[in-house]
């Protein structure tokens, strides 16, 4: 069984990011931005009220204090000072599901904070601390420090593959900022082949074991709507 | 039955804003900060926390999106944009308080959007759509816009009496950026008498009716902890 | 004679806003944004390099402090704090001009702040005391408190056309938050004939006098550089 | 020949921080905080004046864009990301010197990014690079990246010592968050030295080499305005 994924709710004022309408229909789960690198009041609102008509869960996407640089610049926070930044963000997108009556299903750090909690104990711990609270799972790499420390923890671990990026032989994600196009049908049946056999294609053609709760697609790369509808025709004997 | 209430973890960042530690001891509710006019993910966790310790109960203090003018600037927002920015702020303290397993007591707005709410209808009712998500009861002043509107609605209305401010003969209050010292033998007084007469007396020495479900105090007042030490004393009778 | 200007850069962090690349060809006076509504260092830095290419001059164009807004919120500054906050933005944007050897052309306050300083005489004068630093002439609408504040400055007042959007009978624009698609040869045709004759055209079909020392375009409607390369062609003539 | 800097103007809204009117008789420049860690544009404004009618030079005090924590956490940005975020800050700062017709006198990077440009040859190089286009020196620690980048560059290196600050034996400074008090005699008596003999001493007890083309002093330090005035009066014979 598994689910698809796809970060949503990042637009922000009048600025349009990804075609969130198109992309609804085929997922089963949406990371929600919380207003820290993208999304406003009104755009989580209407992402949530969205996500709902299309019977889709929603998570928090909480990000790094940094809004100008979306989210994907490192910067160094004390322990505590995270752990609170992601209360904030999560707390801040329950009301939007709490005026839907729909709970919070999990949480997925974004951009750098996604990154430094694959490496960096004190960052995932952090992290926990806030996912602890409201006692949801967290959703992350596999075979990373996100496993490590999140499959410990109480609410559990939920892993994601990336079917329109590219993997390293040594099982590690190829994270590009413009995200170039790829083939809907290559994409389906990666993702068909991870959740049943539980393997990867290496980008150098080498098969690399891929544990995949959860697929991943992304809503701002040129073709999005067509792989999204492909990935989840070719999965719907598998979805949660 | 009375309250005392007053605006807590208005700090923010390496800034220090009014005496927390010292007058949480005498106070029954407190209106915490949500980031948007002060405070930052760290100083509401610490407040909240702080409430918990002396058994004060926690309501939520949104404010227009002002950082820079501490709220105080009046700026028109759309009713739908003022109820997400709203639900916004009291989600994300909700996190600090599901963290300490306390309860959202109530709303009560900040600065320019107090004073919005009690002239302005739609300003009013688009704070009230936020706190009908929570289903908590607003905070403001009787004989405005504020009890008309908010009194009707489900959750209902907290009318407060501003002991250390001075009311014109029609009812209104005087507001003043910086507040000066303030009697705390005469704030104790007028509070004894708001609650048990209904009644308080003008800048002019006339006796004007009050409805006082709450004796509000600030802060950051010379002598406030003093101030705030006479009247929960004089109180102690009628405190819920 | 006359100038062809477009508020320019309102990009921000991974948004685009506008095709600046486009209309830059066929513009003369690039009105640019200065990081309160819009914009931000690195898009700053572009976009006056851009204009520089082009040989276009560049103008700043502020903003109250309200990015989440758009600018398009009114708010309530005091007089000084006002100019202070003119003065900032004109003084960020003054340093990509130095770097790249550029005066500063001219300021148009943008959105909000626009529309406040063509009725507010406080909000006129605030805007003035800051283009006075800087010794430059402030951009307006004719027949408003603009005009008649800033035409009494020093440093002058230019005023503009919108080529792209209605009058009143009275004079007075009907403004679009989403702008519709404007016929490019009307566009043109307009634009002579405020220049030649000082004359616009109401929406009700009435002769209205308009002073045009600068016709404005924008750069976010549909078919924007089609209209724009259409005024440019039929303004040739009168370019300054 | 030395001077006397110290960080200036870093109140922010209603919020104070440390004593500048106090301080200002006994500096001989002022770096003053751009609104990235600090400040708001009034704040500028005041603080600029202030160091005129004191007499005193101003420099420009940018910071990694991060109000939230003080710019005191580090973050990773782009080379030309961060060029351009110290041009906005510089340029800011020099709207408020062309309003009192004062020339920039250099420029300090703050908190984080002044840790980062004494370490990290990408991050000094991209402050050289804004520093070129307004032609003034950058001011740092001797024997640091910082002067090894700023040196080497056109407009050159103001080498501070912080004289209510300990150092290591190897020279570098013992960095603290809160400034405990420190005392006046003492910080006197090492300023004259470090200025006559360039020599320091070392926590523990050693000579070092230091060069001290200014001598820095904190404002916000319990006792900083007696400091100041004892350092001043020591050094008055060597101030430029």
């Amino acid at each position: 069984m598994v689910a698809i994924n796809c970060d949503m709710g990042e637009s922000y004022s009048i600025y349009r990011c990804g075609d969130d309408e198109g992309i609804m229909p085929y997922i089963t789960v949406a990371n929600v931005a919380c207003g820290y690198h993208a999304s406003d009041p009104v755009v989580m609102q209407k992402t949530v009220a969205l996500a709902k008509r299309h019977g889709v869960k929603v998570g928090a996407h909480p990000s790094l204090p940094d809004r100008d640089g979306f989210g994907r610049r490192e910067m160094k926070l004390e322990r505590d000072e995270l752990t609170a930044a992601v209360l904030y963000q999560v707390g801040a997108l329950s009301a939007f599901l709490e005026a839907e009556r729909m709970p919070l299903n999990h949480i997925k750090p974004h951009g750098a904070l996604y990154g430094l909690a694959s490496r960096n104990e004190e960052v995932a711990v952090a992290i926990a601390d806030a996912a602890d609270v409201f006692d949801v799972p967290l959703m992350g790499m596999a075979n990373t420090m996100h496993e490590q420390v999140w499959g410990s923890r109480g609410p559990g671990f939920i892993a994601e593959y990336y079917t329109d990026l590219d993997y390293r032989a040594d099982g590690s994600l190829i994270i590009t900022r413009e995200h170039a196009a790829y083939d809907p049908a290559v994409a389906a049946e990666r993702s068909v082949r991870a959740v049943t056999e539980g393997v990867a294609t290496s980008v150098d053609g080498k098969d690399i074991p891929m544990r995949a709760d959860c697929i991943c697609i992304h809503s701002d790369t040129p073709g999005a709507v067509d792989l999204a509808k492909s990935v989840h025709e070719a999965l719907q004997p598998y979805l949660t």
